[in-house]
């Protein structure tokens, strides 16, 4: 099925804003970065066990690191004037789930893409969000070429 | 990507339980279960909608209403003995999340079924419950047939 019909109004006019200020999107977004981000841990913590234990986790990625892959992948020009870090992670959430609506890529693809940047450290907290906020900095650039320039 | 090896403890002695009462896998499938929700709740409200208004939406599924729908699949063996509402919303999770990640129905495929089941009053929050159950539930009877026997 396509998701189009749920995107009719921002189609209508395709700014980077419109996208990533779109409260509806963020809600959704948060879903899938928390999922994708859940799958990938799982599978780096998997990959990397001593004792080759099956890991399954299930996290929300802290607004944090959200906002700062934002602004790493230098791409604030997709969320409001004067956004704190809470709005800049919305922004992160709603560009992930517009590229996934408009199916640029799968939620497979999304925890792929992840687990290709996260295979470091993810025990420690500090590194862990280091690692995390390079692989939302990365998934961030893959994404802009699938978005609206200005 | 085959998210096998991350069942790999489970799949050494697979039962009704040991699905059902897994912990990491209610995590994951919190996640599953909330964005398939949201967006079948976002295509059932932009159909339904009267201006033709695209309608984006992302939420949480209550305890509540999963803990019902696997009651009503008459699938509380899948749960620990003397669950409460949380541990069989638990349940529910855990099993779809399994699902999932053994790749008998992907995102979409869920998204779809639960759509299918959805197509009713979504705006009055007791209708809402109603059919949420209802679409719960069916999709456990759905996905019952991929899960052991015992």
């Amino acid at each position: 099925m396509s998701y189009d019909f749920l995107l009719k109004d921002l189609n209508n006019k395709l700014t980077q804003k419109s996208i990533g200020t779109d409260k509806g999107l963020a809600k959704i977004g948060d879903g899938v970065v928390n999922l994708t981000y859940s799958i990938a841990k799982s599978i780096v913590l998997t990959r990397n066990s001593k004792n080759n234990n099956s890991i399954r986790t299930g996290l929300k990625v802290s607004k944090t690191i959200l906002a700062n892959a934002l602004k790493e992948a230098d791409m604030k020009s997709f969320a409001k004037n004067r956004s704190d870090a809470h709005d800049l992670a919305d922004t992160v959430e709603a560009l992930v789930a517009y590229v996934w609506l408009i199916k640029k890529m799968t939620i497979e693809d999304i925890i792929n893409f992840l687990v290709s940047s996260l295979n470091e450290n993810l025990i420690v907290r500090s590194e862990e969000i280091k690692n995390a906020t390079i692989a939302f900095r990365k998934l961030l650039n893959e994404i802009k070429k699938f978005l609206p320039e200005n």
